[in-house]
């Protein structure tokens, strides 16, 4: 199989992935912070070493990465905690589902009323959409990091700055480019950043974080068992506890251990550069390739995510995507969650192909995908 | 080790449980639902496997099981889905934090009133210390079927049916039995079951489940992707992708399968049938060890979960489950996340020891801890 869905999830994960979750499920599977007795101890010490490596790359404090269960939960948690009766949000014209979909339901229950700023390719123009919709009630902005259909990205640390002179929080999804594009709360303004653990940082699927600033408070989605202060009606006051009710998912978080170790040993820039190699060497093929449409321009480095959407003529993205699906070679078609985004780039009637490489897509991966469009 | 820390997550799991993980892994771990390419597909028909043997086990439709982080999140998506401004719930007096702080959040919030229901050993009694709460507004009943911390089991049967009687609907919270004593949405008439995998289903940590009746309408938690519908603001309505929005942690679910398939083999009767022998015999011996305090009778079959609960006398829990841990021996000590237990049953000052064994522990390991206990 070729795999070209990596924005989906990230497959194969990296030997060391495979390797933890095994010893996590046979070293490391009891209830972390509940018992005393020494391996309850030691899965509890596993799971810390992992919140340092997950705020080590995102640059904020180890008591301030809350494990979720996927990227969605994360954001969730982030949106809804962070909004009160009254609030105005703004989200951009390109946000995933998990975030459209959060500020509806907001709405739908009369809580929010939202905005929605438009994209652009001009840091300057981009920015300003954003600040033209502030307003007096705008407490929140939320912002993907890069496009999960067509790439292009956004300039957070710029919209950060934008919320905070006008002292609005700022929520970073960055689904799509955590752990190839650098992003942290104390390096770029962020307040909160969501992400997945199993796409570009290789853990297992069933894992994402929520990372934030330091003194951000928000009220909580779910309420349980945390281990702490269980004689109390309410959740504990601080993170992590007050957003990890129940158990959590030891040998996933570990698998995030791990997979951020494989990144942190190739080095993030190193994945990055080969992924977006490949992208340009897609996207200059397909461009190349008769009867294609491309929706952006050519990928550069800082200025998109390694994603390439395209569609060919008189096909639907399903058909196209179901004929290199003959030929062994996997890739997503459709509308990939993000209704927003195609209603932007204008591919509401067609939805689009996608292609995501990852680090161990090969040079000669692309290339039979492209011969193999070229006979579609 | 001998490890008597069941209740709060089942330590070993079976072996294929381990396989089936690492199987995951390597061949499964695709976006199901999401592609059309076969590694795709077939990742959906596994989880969609899994559906159907968590169904089997407690008798619903493979549709309305749907998979959730772990229990705790369940019974959140299964209680705040099922209120509305105004509604009066009634909970019983042994409930977890899971779902009392749940309530408690809700009261809070302004949204429901609650009363709490006292357990009792005389069904008939117990049943008529919920009904005495019931008024017309009451929506809703969510009570565990048996005590995550002294075991006692609650006649959910009869719960369900006196619900149904006054229109009222019924949440069974099952973290503790499911897996080894029976109970079913179409068999016991519960209208929502809510369960962890990795206890007695001994699936991986991170697993959890909502099964529900057929035509059961519940407002979401969570919102995001689903795969399906993209192009609407809203959840889709049917379940389950109504109530998993975002990615599925497909090794814990395929685990999830493989764990059930280990109890169907063994048989949930022989698997229970060993674990209370083993109660009975460590209810027994701390019976006979000297300074020791027991609180509820004899776990008898069918009217406990394999779970007992104890003291020293003039010893903190905490002390004693020290002083085991140094003998390799992990039990839990402290309130286990049930404050309203606690309360009950007077060890609020104390909180308790307690011990589960599982389908792997042996006599020799109970008796070892009995002589150990004897020795403190």
């Amino acid at each position: 199989m070729i795999y070209l869905d990596n924005g989906a999830t990230s497959y194969p994960k990296p030997a060391q992935v495979l390797r933890s979750t095994v010893e996590a499920l046979k070293n490391f599977s009891f209830n972390s912070g509940r018992g005393g007795y020494r391996q309850s101890v030691k899965a509890a010490e596993k799971i810390y070493q992992v919140r340092e490596k997950v705020s080590g790359m995102f640059s904020c404090e180890p008591q301030n990465i809350v494990f979720t269960k996927n990227c969605t939960e994360a954001l969730n948690i982030a949106i809804k905690g962070s909004v009160k009766k009254g609030s105005h949000v703004i989200i951009s014209s390109l946000e995933h589902n998990a975030v459209w979909r959060v500020v509806s339901k907001l709405k739908e229950q009369g809580i929010i009323d939202f905005d929605i700023a438009d994209f652009d390719y001009d840091d300057d123009v981009c920015v300003s959409n954003f600040e033209s919709f502030i307003r007096e009630n705008t407490d929140l902005i939320v912002c993907m990091t890069a496009s999960n259909v067509f790439g292009v990205a956004f300039p957070v640390r710029r919209l950060a700055a934008l919320a905070h002179r006008y002292s609005v929080r700022f929520i970073a999804d960055a689904a799509q480019t955590a752990g190839i594009m650098p992003v942290g709360i104390e390096s770029d303004g962020a307040d909160i950043i969501c992400a997945p653990g199993h796409k570009c940082l290789y853990a297992q699927m069933g894992t994402g974080f929520m990372a934030s600033a330091k003194n951000i408070k928000l009220d909580t989605l779910i309420q349980g068992g945390t281990g702490s202060a269980s004689l109390s009606a309410s959740q504990p006051s601080e993170p992590p506890e007050r957003f990890e009710a129940g158990t959590l998912n030891n040998s996933g978080i570990i698998s995030l251990g791990a997979g951020i170790d494989f990144i942190n040993n190739r080095g993030m820039e190193n994945i990055y550069g080969h992924e977006m190699r490949l992208a340009r060497f897609l996207y200059d093929g397909i461009n190349q390739s008769p009867n294609t449409r491309l929706y952006v321009p050519r990928p550069e480095n800082g200025k998109s995510a390694p994603i390439i959407a395209f569609n060919m003529d008189g096909k639907s993205s399903e058909s196209v995507a179901a004929s290199l699906a003959a030929h062994d070679i996997a890739v997503r078609a459709g509308y990939h969650c993000s209704a927003l985004a195609h209603s932007f780039f204008k591919t509401l009637d067609t939805g689009v192909v996608r292609l995501c490489p990852s680090v161990f897509t090969t040079q000669r991966d692309c290339e039979v995908f492209l011969n193999t469009l070229k006979k579609l």
